[in-house]
């Protein structure tokens, strides 16, 4: 979580002045982001508080060819009034530049703030503000794969392989069985829309007990909406290290859902296997980031364990996990 | 530079109710600072631009005993129109307060931006704002001894050895000499006042040619104000790897701090070797760093040679470096 490129002041006012914002009066470089730089940019008057955007600068990972897909849909949610931030057009009209091979977006500066011990209140605003973005995205044109579906866990599980796995935790080996028994059962029918997949905590800003904003929407992708809420739900109901199940922000957060987008019975039947196929995702994905990171390098390498927690919990719990009865 | 310690959401809004500042509305941890964490905080409403504040956490090297100095000199100078930031002090009246263990200061957010490549008329500006903070703080009524003074310089690289200091770059290990000459020459006799000691380019922000704010005084300390202008001069007036003199640049810095404060022959004269060490104080601090930093850290160390390259221009320009003649 770093600024990854030096832009020069000079640099920064001159790639502001292609956008219709008035000329640069601040930027901070911010702590946010592990695959691109991040700055709060200020511009307009000296005196009283100017228009505040988020300048990002894609570092890796992000595919250009993907950019229109995630800002396209910035706009289309926001207009839709969905808690989510609108992309700045510069004075072309384009909703990317290029600077020295990168590309760099302005985003618009939501208040708010990440909470780490949310509130069934505050779960219940989040519930209602992901069932909009399903709602919202079904007149979307575009659309995007998961690639990092249930198959591709399973992939990439086993890509690491068994000794690997082990060494990590002696309980990882045997989540390369339990996703090819998952993905032999995965509910592929259900009814899907644009997903965010990665609704984490961090990536929502609250004001109070209501969402201000929906934000990193880099993972979004078609899939089934019930496996967006399944993804939400393992990110928001547990405690420190996965542990701690909390059944009144689970409960929350699904009757927030619902009070927007009911789910349907094949939906709700559905949850307990979904949600484990959030786990492996991300027991997946940080499996590889772990065997990937050197022990010694300064990034904080996300132990899958906490996943692997998570999926026992969804496992043995079944419907229980996501009951609406108090 | 990064944020290095996790302040939850509620922990934030918890310390900005100990402030009448307003509810807490948005916090981003951003990359300033080697060794506090910084944060742009605002509050206020939810729709408009609220107020904005810098919070910063002492993670290390400030001594708290040093922080009444540091942040009463701050409303001491914003209080006679210099362009620094003021200090927000909580319910009970403190300047700081202590959260786990490490100090917290809420700092008013001022506009700017610090520029890489600057112009005369930027140069000029910062000139009249060091004079005013050099004029303002003569009736403040605290004071800090200089621990990097050339005495210290001197006994730094001394420490360092020969040896290491070869290794580093070869010019190097003739610095203790350069530094045992200066220290017998040194004019202890300037006239003296708080100075910044510090004033890169980095610490100052502009809006347009005018500096709009001095920041980071935690160098801050009494000595020489032509000292002071000379770390200044050695920190504005080269380009890339301390190459390349700009004599516009440093003609113009001169000439904007004697708008506000005229030197005195004495002074005048001892430029070149002042200059000399200010140079020396940021080479034994970089090589002291550069010796205890490991040479796969991802922090950045600053390359000592940078300082030894405007070290011998200022020793073989002399009384030319600080021109008035264009």
């Amino acid at each position: 979580m770093a600024v990854y490129t030096h832009l020069a002041a000079e640099q920064l006012a001159e790639l502001i002045d292609a956008y219709d914002v008035g000329p640069l009066v601040s930027a901070k470089g911010i702590a946010e982001g592990v695959s691109n730089s991040n700055w709060v940019v200020e511009t307009g008057g000296s005196k009283a508080a100017g228009s505040r955007f988020i300048l990002t600068m894609y570092e890796r990972r992000i595919e250009i060819a993907d950019l229109p897909f995630f800002l396209n849909l910035l706009d289309h949610l926001a207009e839709r009034n969905c808690p989510v931030p609108r992309t700045i057009h510069d004075r072309e009209g384009a909703s990317f530049r290029m600077i020295e091979g990168k590309a760099v977006v302005l985003i618009e500066f939501l208040p708010g703030v990440s909470v780490d011990h949310p509130t069934p209140a505050q779960a219940r605003s989040v519930g209602q503000a992901l069932a909009q973005v399903h709602l919202a995205s079904q007149d979307f044109g575009m659309s995007r794969p998961n690639t990092l579906d249930i198959t591709m866990s399973q992939q990439t599980l086993e890509n690491c392989g068994d000794g690997a796995l082990a060494a990590i935790g002696p309980e990882l080996a045997a989540c390369v069985a339990k996703a090819d028994a998952l993905r032999e059962a995965w509910p592929w029918e259900l009814p899907r829309a644009i997903c965010h997949t990665d609704l984490f905590p961090d990536n929502v800003l609250m004001l109070g007990e209501k969402v201000s904003a929906l934000i990193d929407f880099y993972f979004a992708c078609e899939d089934a909406m019930a496996y967006d809420l399944a993804v939400t739900h393992a990110s928001w109901c547990f405690g420190h290290q996965g542990r701690e199940f909390s059944e009144g922000i689970g409960r929350a957060l699904v009757a927030g859902y619902e009070s927007v987008r009911p789910l349907s019975l094949r939906e709700r039947e559905a949850m307990p296997l979904l949600a484990q196929g959030a786990c492996l995702r991300f027991i997946a994905s940080r499996a590889e980031d772990w065997l990937n990171t050197p022990q010694n390098a300064l990034v904080t390498r996300k132990d899958p364990m906490d996943f692997v927690r998570r999926l026992d919990f969804y496992a043995a719990a079944g419907a229980g996990a996501f009951t609406d009865k108090p």
